[in-house]
């Protein structure tokens, strides 16, 4: 391993991801945790190695203020992991910013800009590479199932017309809030005004759908969304929910993205009780063209954790800003347009 | 796209895969081409856009004179195709770092060192880094399919125990050369005693093996490599060959990289005339398991094209020295050991 030493980390968040993360962080001889931040009344003042559910304490406790734990440990980075909204997200980016400390986020709204974020992306980008220190949005969904592996494979490709990714999540197997995200048990007509007042559903399609479009360096003329309840045609049964016939068992949740009025970007997310075969599927109708299948698709909220870890390096040691698929240097795409002589093969 | 402007390519090595690169090249508006070396008489003072097999000339004749083309056009990068083996390349590309000129070779001994190859990394990337420019060996295989591939998915995993990769490919469809690197047609005594001479098998193996290793932070203990003949049952025919029955129709060739006595790398590399079914299979025995299949496998020569161009941009962005897969940023493990409540579990 190039590692020069072990990195200092604070967490920020000390929910589902953030106490995954911060399990691998303790277990990670690569990491030291330094501080931790939240604003649970619950969680303050709790030892990291409890709150961990690790035998072992750790001598760090839980502090609601952010500015102090920042200046006292002096980190590296923050794993930041308190809410997906960029605008209630964005004084505590700003903070870390300003402690001049990097941050990686699993925020979905930091992962790419979508047209209505950018200008406080740019804010943010601005405020980073003036403090010298750098900023990501990441996780497995957005930041991996849906945009950093297909962006990865069109890497074999010398064109590509269309990209579709399917992931069907058996939403049975997923923690309560998720499963509560996805509608579980809900009415179905109150499921989709919930959904038009943005309550309910995935948050972060749009901006995989960004960040696609921007790694292919294709400009979207028009861009869909939609989600529609999963509705339950007898009675089940998950962990948290019981579900009758009629009620909500999960959702599906689509994004198209138009090019040349065609549909070039294609991302459909099923999430239900019960899916005949979960799995992650990436079509790239390209030269060559490419079917890649994850069997089983890949684990939710480990692999965001594991993710959020494995960027640390690349946080730390990458140039100020905000960064994304496209500013990170592991992809990187020369056609932005197929050549004529393609088009006819 | 975030282009600053056009590359300015020569091209180095006017075979197969160099006519492939250079035809994506011509049509790609992120390129200019500036130049082209090669040694065969027979290409020499011909026009590029001939080479090519285009209809409109380029204005740009192949020589012999690589000095003389380096210094004249004033690249940003060479695209090296010539030769598989490191010895034979170290003169040219010590030739393109001495000109101050980035590199992308897709000599397969300079994807990654071996024990026995390490020294001669060292000497180019030092010169490398005392000229300011960056080298990196890259292509499908080695370079993507059984190494950047399945490190780029332990992204996901929080610990891994074992990586396997397969890649099954029909010889049938392969170029001419392949098909002859494959034994095909031979006795399988002489494919034997040929391989024993390293005149026959698929060159890379082992450099994807010690790039994986080095990508998952693992010292592999002992090292073994296979190389087996596939024997036809009855007469095959491939577009360039005839085989009997009893003759060699293709090869298994296959690594192994070991670990507190396991076996924890398989690389298995199959390609023979008529396989059942041609596929890419990468099955990580980690937290959590994956296993990802590309359906058909990757086109190799389409797709190592592809690469050697997608790679401009960050060779010529990159850091000076010559860049592997661990020097590059977008693989980063944190995690050198399965922690021990992994194994439990």
């Amino acid at each position: 391993m190039n590692r020069v030493s072990q990195y200092r980390v604070v967490f920020y968040g000390l929910g589902e991801i953030g106490i995954r993360a911060l399990r691998l962080a303790i277990g990670c001889e690569g990491i030291s945790v330094v501080g931790a931040v939240d604003t649970d009344e619950e969680k303050i003042g709790q030892d990291l190695g409890t709150l961990a559910g690790l035998e072992q304490r750790t001598g760090i406790a839980v502090s609601a203020n952010a500015e102090g734990v920042l200046s006292a440990s002096g980190p590296d980075v923050v794993i930041h992991t308190t809410n997906s909204l960029i605008e209630e997200i964005t004084p505590q980016i700003q903070g870390i910013v300003s402690a001049g400390v990097n941050c990686v986020s699993s925020a979905e709204e930091l992962f790419h800009p979508r047209p209505d974020t950018h200008q406080q992306f740019e804010a943010i980008h601005e405020k980073a590479v003036r403090h010298g220190v750098s900023v990501l949005g990441t996780g497995v969904n957005p930041g991996y199932v849906m945009d950093g592996l297909p962006l990865f494979l069109t890497k074999t490709c010398e064109a590509v017309r269309s990209v579709k990714v399917e992931r069907v999540v058996d939403a049975a197997t997923r923690r309560m809030p998720l499963q509560r995200k996805v509608g579980m048990g809900l009415d179905p007509d109150e499921f989709i005004k919930l959904v038009k007042e943005h309550k309910m559903g995935h948050r972060g399609l749009l901006e995989s759908m960004y960040s696609l479009a921007a790694g292919l360096g294709w400009d979207l003329e028009k861009v869909e969304e939609k989600v529609e309840p999963v509705v339950a045609k007898k009675r089940v049964r998950t962990e948290f929910f019981t579900v009758e016939a009629g009620q909500t068992m999960g959702m599906k949740h689509r994004g198209y993205g138009y090019r040349g009025g065609e549909r070039v970007i294609i991302l459909d997310l099923r999430m239900f009780v019960g899916p005949r075969q979960p799995l992650d599927r990436i079509t790239i109708d390209g030269v060559p063209p490419i079917v890649v299948t994850v069997k089983g698709g890949i684990p939710g909220d480990d692999a965001t954790a594991s993710i959020l870890i494995h960027s640390v390096p690349s946080v730390v040691d990458g140039k100020p800003g905000l960064m994304n698929l496209q500013r990170m240097p592991f992809i990187h795409t020369m056609f932005s347009q197929i050549p004529e002589r393609s088009r006819v093969e």
